[in-house]
């Protein structure tokens, strides 16, 4: 077994951190094998942001995503470039404010207002990376939900449990709205 | 040209942020291929904390230390264990308060109390990570001062500017003085 989650979007939407957050989750409190990373070069300029964990039930020699099972992104560019790695049947996780357009493809599409939900449920845009972590926990069955709550409060800044565990539940809720098929 | 860089310690450390901030500061501010990454598996049980920062001119096909320039360890027991894939004649940076056993080895050993210097010069022990990134500049050779400390403030929280950047230039500092042979 071997999982392969990109996050993708712009620098400031705080992707290396849910990055970093679910390599713990899966890695400390679910106990597999995890590598999270983020590569940077000369592609890396203009703002993109890319951060890759990769989950194995074995030790994991090749760290690099190659054949992406979920693909989150947070905006229209960064799935546009990233797109190209997705499986066929993988997942494409798609803020549905900032992703108007999905690329041609076959894969299983979630279009899901993370951002919004952010900004106007919880009242934090800056939360949208832990309503994302919510959405790929319950969309990917990767981790459990257990884990990824831990993994947040051992994670993000004092004082900011509640607000960031209100995201985190509401990241649930949408992603199990948005696996519900439509009629 | 490959250079590999491992930061270890323990959790609660920082050990991550600083290494974020090394790649960032080397990918986008320096322009070089830079990965940055963490592994969680079985052995990352027991509070010990790993982060590495690989770096090229080439694209970078295999992210994983295998060969490593500069070992960073803040407690012995990251020391013992990460020291094995330490090349002969790489760089061995230890806090020379919590690291006291030098393991034996054909490396260049720098002993620099950053804990102390984060603790007393800067009044926080929190920003020792910071401390480390700038002894880590100055012994490393592979990064500017001038962004590594871009990337510095690109990352600590607003309002802490002013402390960080101090415990920045305390590492510069230090790192030299390490440097510095001997009589």
């Amino acid at each position: 077994m071997r999982y392969e989650a990109r996050l993708s979007g712009e620098g400031g939407q705080g992707l290396i951190l849910a990055g970093v957050i679910l390599a713990e989750a899966v890695g400390i409190y679910d106990g597999k094998n995890v590598t999270q990373s983020q590569s940077y070069g000369p592609e890396s300029r203009g703002g993109k942001s890319k951060s890759e964990v990769i989950i194995s039930d074995e030790e994991i020699d090749y760290p690099k995503a190659t054949r992406v099972d979920l693909l989150l992104s947070l905006t229209q560019e960064s799935c546009n470039e990233y797109v190209k790695d997705l499986k066929e049947g993988g997942h494409l996780v798609v803020d549905a404010t900032y992703v108007p357009s999905i690329p041609p493809g076959s894969f299983q599409v979630y279009q899901v207002p993370m951002i919004q939900i952010a900004r106007e449920e919880i009242g934090k845009e800056i939360v949208a990376n832990i309503v994302a972590l919510g959405v790929i926990t319950e969309i990917s069955g990767i981790v459990t939900r257990e884990a990824i709550k831990k993994a947040v409060l051992a994670r993000v800044p004092k004082g900011t449990e509640a607000l960031n565990t209100r995201a985190l539940e509401a990241g649930f809720a949408a992603g199990r709205t948005a696996m519900v098929p439509k009629v």
